[in-house]
């Protein structure tokens, strides 16, 4: 389900990026990104709600209240998660080596590490390649720093938005990696989100965070959630200013480019063979609604369902039922491929399912329940779950 | 992993069985079990959460304060799950039938559905087996009982028990099906049980809620939550007196009872090769080991390592993170085949793989997991995620 090209990023002034082979984990490809960022960039983060965080995501969380970045560093093969005091003493060694080759002071410098959990991760290894890396700095090479950060992922993912805010143009590229919403071991979703606007960190930290919760946040593989879960926008500052009254244009580019990468992510899900949408309505609330989405996306039955391609709806109205969200049976209604298949408590009179059967054979598959309830809203994405998932998953390590 | 042989269950005074091919759904097998119990027969019973509960499954509910029982009646092949008017309708009709052929009230009919969801269910299938169904009634009949509840099981399951109580001999059997926690679409977990003690309606209902919170409520197969789930517990009252200052014998062969149902029914859930069994210690509380154990035996990341024999501790970190209980990163012990892997934060000095990886080869993978924090413990079972569960499920209903 790859798209069938990358986007063209532009250059986005105030950033800089270089990739390199590390040899962190894989062998003949790159491992490193390096971006350098203008004096004056601001930025936001959101985190992985895990109680058992890698040790850059510890790192960013405290950094976060500074909201400001010279410099991210991005590393794939290795999480550096469950890696104790070697962990935080490869985080110092890191931030330091970025420090040094770009003349930053560490609390500038921004880290994600994406890969095995628990096995030590050598710094030397970084160490070693960030002189040359910060020599090859250049406003361009989006495409390989997609592809650095990647780990199980089949394919890159990148968007861009532009957005005329008072007669200027402002430009946001964003990159992602993940393959599954959370493939632990190849600890889970990076994103990293860059605009020449100028906005400051409180108002760039709400923006991330309302983008988020309609991406990112409803998006969703297996419902594993990983150690190392990062979402960051950086800010140059080099460009037209967004202020909090008028935000929204903004707001609404960002929401469309953060949208865009994480239906990527679903769509590269491991082992994954149809992309699937969940419309729920009428929940008591959107976040009501978003967990029912969710539950039936994560539900093991439906998702199986899907992939035999079998209309299966009773399998939704029982992932609906344990969502543990507000519901009456008797007013839900449930629809597939637009066609409505069940309302007030049972099948409706004379369902035809030949048109809901044809519409499981497409690649894209569109659940639509409404709960009868209220005015909650949500989007949710996710993917089949097919041979290829446990193909990758029990073999993956070994 | 079938056990080899099915227990051999004695008679239960006041408890008489019998079963017949009423061709709800499969050809040339049994689906229908009529039990039927002496008067002054006591009852208690736990159902779903489901916010979407089967006809039957509301029926028992609304019969629960009553607290008697003179007859069960069960199918297999129909869940009589979202089937609105009409399946209150084949709830009203299959009671009646009952009540005509056993002389009874419907208060005290108790019925269980296990199928399809969404399908009408003919009750008309249901009256016509049920005069000779009466007329069969007999002492014996354990394991045709057992049967004739299956939907995907591969095995049937049954269990009995024996306690002294003041020199008398009290029994209890018990019955269930299941094949996969919960495997919506041959809708779930029913489980029977029997004893020839007399017990009070109010003191039955709590002991089978405390032996239900360490044995149904302790496995998983898929996370998925049925819209039929049911234990139903009968004292006929034929046999000693339990009373609430002397019933610890009687509980605890009861947890014993319904444990080794519960066991039974992970083993054969759907596409299981390994049985696994989590202890979770040192949680906040009872309750929260037992979330910390169901985050991690629901997993899917967890369980296909499990299935491709990797000793894949990272995935057992990642699962308790995600938990939502209280857990520190840095008191967590995990220990895999009863080999210590990471405490402190981090793997352990001069770890090695062999031992472990030799254990993950067996059928029986114990995982063990220590938090740290108090004193709350729980044992939670599941089984692996296999190419079969997939199979089955991908499958089934076209």
């Amino acid at each position: 389900m790859a798209p069938k090209s990358l986007p063209e990023l532009p250059p986005i002034a105030g950033v800089r990026l270089a990739t390199a082979q590390a040899g962190i984990k894989y062998r003949d490809r790159t491992d490193l990104l390096l971006a350098e960022f203008a004096p004056g960039t601001t930025v936001a983060g959101v985190f992985t709600r895990s109680k058992a965080p890698s040790a850059p995501v510890d790192w960013c969380r405290a950094a976060l209240p500074s909201g400001r970045a010279r410099a991210l560093l991005v590393n794939s093969g290795n999480a550096n998660a469950f890696t104790g005091r070697r962990g935080v003493e490869a985080v110092g060694a890191s931030v330091k080596a970025v420090t040094v080759a770009l003349s930053c002071s560490p609390a500038e410098v921004w880290l994600a590490s994406t890969g095995v959990i628990g096995e030590p991760l050598d710094a030397r290894k970084i160490e070693a390649a960030l002189p040359a890396l910060a020599k090859a700095l250049g406003a361009d090479g989006w495409e390989p720093a997609a592809r650095a950060i990647m780990t199980t992922d089949t394919f890159p993912k990148a968007a861009t938005r532009s957005v005329a805010l008072g007669g200027k143009k402002v430009t946001i590229n964003g990159i992602a990696k993940g393959s599954g919403m959370i493939a632990p071991d190849m600890a889970t979703m990076l994103a990293f989100v860059f605009t020449d606007a100028k906005i400051a960190a409180p108002l760039l930290q709400q923006l991330l965070q309302q983008s988020n919760a309609k991406s990112f946040n409803a998006i969703t593989v297996d419902g594993d959630t990983s150690t190392s879960d990062t979402a960051l926008l950086f800010a140059t500052g080099q460009g037209a200013e967004v202020t909090q009254k008028d935000a929204g244009a903004f707001a609404a580019a960002l929401d469309g480019l953060m949208i865009e990468l994480a239906r990527l992510v679903a769509k590269d899900g491991e082992g994954a063979q149809k992309f699937i949408t969940i419309e729920v309505s009428g929940a008591e609330s959107d976040e009501a609604a978003r967990r029912i989405g969710l539950s039936i996306a994560n539900s093991p039955l439906v998702k199986t369902a899907i992939a035999g391609e079998d209309a299966n709806w009773g399998r939704i109205v029982m992932a609906v039922g344990k969502s543990g969200e507000k519901v009456e049976r008797d007013t839900l209604r449930v629809l597939i491929g637009g066609v409505l298949i069940a309302e007030n408590g049972e099948r409706v009179e004379g369902y035809d399912e030949a048109p809901v059967a044809a519409h499981m054979r497409t690649r894209d598959i569109a659940i639509a329940v409404d709960i009868g309830l209220g005015k909650g809203r949500a989007t949710v994405w996710t993917c089949d779950l097919t041979h290829g998932y446990i193909d990758i998953n029990a073999d993956y390590r070994s």
